[in-house]
């Protein structure tokens, strides 16, 4: 009888020892629900919408699938516990751009392709739309006859489901049809706003050879950050089989069928603050990567193609920082710093330590429409302006003789009116937000 | 000051003059809702979400529009109201297959390529998936470092919207801010699931000549099926200017704006019943075709390339009849019937005066499965069935000596749990519905 | 020290036994040339043309292969020494329309992509106007950001060499810095024109473990056709390896390097005349398929995706037949014949046992142009036409009325000055040929 | 009787007034004898190779042509006199990197899709692998079940014409078999590697009120550079009607035809030399833009879309210079320069007044391949190297401590077996060449 089996990536951090994995946080969010859901165990009570016995079902192969299809992989769009507000405002988790030319879900999706997983199913809901634009331009096109890679499933109303998707296992529940297409064997459920590179093909190995029902994928590294331990726990003997895992604060015994954990050293960022997805993009500008290295040629990184006209340099100091396609950078210090696609630097400013993440366009600047808009400050960073340890959203509007320093040192503080926000003392000016002239933050 | 205007492709009937169109149907749920919403003469009442004010703010544009990049078509996928259950159960209209190789949505969008209107919104909502993916196949991948020519906005939750689009006007409201991305003069506000022929330059010409705010394009057209007079008027004088509009039982005087109607005199067909599909169907096989045209070049339809083999034809008599890519014809007789995409048909069937929408994979009997699956009816029409005036949706699994003749000679009836209805009289099996041996429906 | 090694898929029909293999024919033209200018035993002769030694030369590696990148797989667009003519009057060899949707290349080239190999290399010089417009369509745009799959490399003039490629070995040596931009490790040789499915990693493996220089992959089918034993011999031990093999009457010892034979047991066709052609096409329409099979879904065949519009039939009786896209059948009869995309047969056409390539474009015929064509034969068949075991190539028009029958049963002949010839008692009509009405030829 | 007409792009310089306009040079080689072959006038001559008579026969027209497919693009991949030595020794001069993103071929390309030109016929020959391929990568897919904007055609043998292309007359003529697919009504020939944004439609507008059989699109612009009025003459009349021409010494009276010029404004460079190449690059880099713009976002530039990493920045102090994709840049000083994608430049140089036009690839330095390849130098700029007024073409190596400064001031020279040239003093390093450490030039 076919039998369908799950993986899905986990990241646990742990305490030195495999026994006791601590558990930085689940990456699932509702894994709890999921597992009664879904227990292998427990057919009876939900026969219908169990991923399990979609397959136990006797099934006539539509298709015979080719080797690598036989896995296919669900990406997550956006997670639901979000703390990457204000850059989420307008977008879901996958969409943040990263490192001057991505998208956060683009190393996920990279990761799959580079592992030969051609059939990824990207479910979406929250925020989607710059998300589902992304993927369909830079994944979905149909080429060689073949279909694209990645298949957005965005969340829609159905006669029998009026409501939006409750969590992730309603959301595979009600994509189930459609997963059901081709003859999956493995599900690798992947959450789509982590940074990480991983030959997935270990993991579907591993699975198969341990014959597992279930194998998570849990992080053994040793993070410089904070340990979270109330977030979540995954016990693990010495075989790497799951004991207990824990969503918050209520346990789960685990006494439902063959679950294992593949522990996996590396860099692996889960993106759970501000600050995290700070560190992320510093981390990728060192000289001596120990991040994410997005320029891996072994393992490249994928998004839309692109094809900007040549970065325009006027007169620039730069130090240890990455630029992105076609920007326009006037005199102007740039230093550790993330400079994204289009960004416009304008005279005498000064850009330390910050994530600039450009823009989507380029703004005419030739006085044809001067005499509406004369009071406008214009897309990209003003002359004379200065900016410190700040994250500058897309298609913001930095004015002249700007000061974007934190200037009272503030730890948290809600700005949104004012086109910024402070998390973790890092300033986070908000997309197209526009900050005058003269503005001392 | 900039000013933002409307056109709207809306189907009316006239019953011969020009002063008092009938409707047969509007073609956009909602409209009498998004007039009061949007009218340009009361911006005080709801300033922020007005399209039209939107543009009026002094608005620093950010991207200098190429000719026609001045004109932005927004088309919806589904009809909320629609009556072309159960083709509907899975997808939304937009996405109903038509005419062997394409699905209904290819016609709006290859008028708008057709027309030299490249950018393309389809607002997705209702059972969306297949159509999202239809796009995203065909329309949305990068090429040439250019975007796609359709986004695909899909309705997404947001932190101020949780709910679902309410209709037409709100789905347009909670897309400004990606509409607002470029700087559109116009937009063309269509229904995905019309069947029609129509340069939209002459109804941008005609908008802009006559210093139009919305423009109404009607069908003057006489249709060979019965008046639907209940469902809405247009009233317009002898400069087609519109007098009054009703949607269903109220009437609404038209005092707010310059609203002009464009008459367009061709075939439009608006798929307000399964009766009206079917039969769109059966025009487009004609000999002397009277229908939608859809071999013709000088306005090509466009759908998702593919390379499907041949049609395999073992021993088959076919009459009027079009035949899609990659089929399998064992022996058997067509007869005025649509055979869609990778059908099988086996031995001895018999088909007349059909829609057979096809499969969406080749399904594999050789026997490597066999033991799991003895019992089941696999993918096509079976030997020795007989199929007459039915649609047959995609997937269905159509046993050995069925028949599907409607014996009864139902109009109406609701056979839905097993696998099909009636509407009209015509029988309509559901989509991977499985219709055992020997069956006679 | 890195090496450089080569397989080359060639065929050779064994008399039963592994010792002495007879050789149907070389499938690479040239290879006598190519041993002694390549042989690895020489390099002082001919350092800098040198295959090997270009990789010998300590080479600092610009850029570490994906695993399946250290092979390339070289095809040949043409074979010089064409029996296939009229077929390549204008295009070569690997571009001639097969199996309706097809060309003869699409085979080589799904081979390859079946067998994840990625990087394919098309030299094309005669006639190569269709092949490389046909691979550049099909398999040379980026996607994804990736380069296409395969990189056409035409024969072009150079300061060095003004000349045209001198047979193969000429083609590969004045293509080796074009090749040599990627590390690779491996060549794989392919003639283009060739109908077979091989797994390549497969002779990977057996070319890697046997630690070969040269793996020659030899046929050791016996097919129903004549031994044509005057072309070549190959003659290997027990091992297989190869002691001798002759290219037509030169015999060449083996004696230099380690060379090895990779025995292929399955459906080989090497196109060595018209006669072949046409029985490929014929096996390829049996009901148990005995030839190439185009619509194995395990191992697709790739070409150029198209949307044609679906084939419209009128009243036709098809036997045994393959039909391709975007026909257009009257009232006929058609029985063991390949129908290429759009093809237009009109009322009363037979056509039995042949091969209809189809045509490149719809012709209008709606009065439009009639005065000025009114003499002229249409594009297609005309009404009343008989054909038997014939090829009618690309936009052929016949007349009405018109016999194609081999009706004095030539056995050979030249009628190309009326638009066909004859071989092997085969008609053969030109492209873009017009046999006039009533024509009995 | 439909007539097919012909509009040439070439440059003429004025020497102010319209009636005598001094020739730079004319664009395309064996114009003289072209004229001669193909004049409207003498049809009895060459009836059967003549561009107009081909379209003169009464001609079953196939294909209804969209209004823009009424014109096709011919473009020229390579100029048979250049002077652009050695930047051609490997690739034709469409084909060479210019403004660090770019090809020329681009430019020419954008224009005609940029004028909704969508049929061009790329006609390639010499050194012609690069170009090809870059033509098929960038333009050539199939997409939207459309075919590509270019079709590459390039130079092959068939049994008629075993020879080259014998100038731009011969290349057409063996082409028309293809030109003739498509009812074109007009012919544009462009020469590919000419630099200038030119809205075509202009030109067919005036080519059709005018009702010219041939109109030659002429520089009216005074350049700063050299007349050159040796090559050639073009005298027109106060109608814009063209008197004579001339290509080098003899003369032409126009009296054949209706010949018209249409004389453009704005800026043209024809890449005449090595020195004019330079100066094209150098004025893209200025900040009031004086040459081509090719960040003008009315009328983009296309190229082959591409998805490399951004560029890091360790330390550079960089001056009015332009940066290409996913350059590395160490601690340098850049100034005045064009620095090509994948540029590597290491710590310590400096680079003034130059272009480098970057590689292909990256090189993997991490230690891998060290011991075979200790002594070679790596792709790139070396530490504390010195480079100013040169042109540094793709993939050269260029040591530690080197000067490439033209040390000895010299005007002309030949050093190309030490891997550079000397051109109007520009120091001009070839592609792959490798300068060893501390070398001097």
């Amino acid at each position: 009888m076919p039998q369908t089996s799950l993986m899905m990536t986990l990241q646990f951090s742990s305490s030195g020892t495999p026994v006791n994995v601590q558990a930085k946080h689940f990456l699932i969010p509702g894994l709890g629900r999921y597992d009664h859901k879904y227990s292998p165990k427990l057919p009876s009570k939900s026969p219908k919408t169990s991923i399990f016995n979609s397959h136990q079902i006797p099934n006539p192969i539509l298709h015979q699938p080719p080797v690598n299809q036989s896995v296919a992989a669900i990406v997550f769009g956006d997670g639901s516990e979000s703390r990457l507000y204000p850059l989420t405002k307008r977008r879901s988790e996958g969409a943040i751009p990263i490192a001057s030319n991505y998208r956060l879900i683009d190393a996920v999706v990279s990761n799959c392709i580079n592992s030969n997983i051609n059939k990824i199913y990207a479910l979406t809901q929250f925020n989607s739309t710059s998300l589902n634009s992304h993927l369909s331009r830079a994944y979905s096109g149909a080429s060689l006859g073949k279909e694209g890679f990645v298949e957005v499933i965005a969340a829609y109303q159905s006669p029998e489901d009026q409501g939006w998707f409750q969590g992730t296992a309603d959301a595979i529940r009600r994509c189930l049809w459609v997963l059901e297409e081709y003859p999956v064997a493995e599900f690798l459920v992947l959450p789509g706003h982590h940074l990480y590179k991983m030959d997935y093909q270990r993991v579907i190995e591993s699975h198969r050879n341990r014959k597992s029902d279930i194998t998570i994928v849990a992080s053994n590294g040793i993070t410089k950050r904070d340990q979270d331990p109330g977030v979540g726990v995954l016990k693990i003997n010495t075989e790497n089989q799951v004991m207990q895992y824990s969503l918050k604060s209520n346990k789960e015994p685990v006494n439902y069928a063959v679950v294992e954990a593949y522990l996996f050293e590396g860099y692996w960022e889960d993106m759970r603050s501000i600050e995290a997805f700070y560190q992320a993009n510093m981390e990728c500008i060192k000289k001596l990567n120990t991040g994410y290295n997005f320029c891996d040629r072994d393992s490249p990184v994928y998004t839309i193609p692109r094809n900007l006209p040549p970065t325009v340099v006027n007169d620039a100091m730069i130090t240890d920082s990455v630029i992105g396609d076609g920007c326009i950078l006037n005199r102007c210090k740039i230093k550790s710093t993330v400079v994204g696609m289009r960004t416009k630097i304008r005279d005498g400013a000064i850009i330390e330590d910050s994530v600039i993440m450009g823009s989507d366009v380029y703004q005419i600047e030739d006085g044809r429409e001067s005499s509406i808009k004369s009071t406008s400050v214009p897309i990209g960073i003003g002359e004379n302006t200065e900016i410190r340890k700040a994250i500058v959203d897309k298609n913001a509007r930095i004015g002249k003789n700007v000061k974007i320093i934190n200037k009272d040192n503030v730890e948290e503080g809600d700005r949104e009116a004012n086109g910024y926000i402070i998390s973790g003392r890092i300033m986070v000016v908000l997309r197209s937000a526009e900050i005058p002239d003269n503005s001392i933050l």
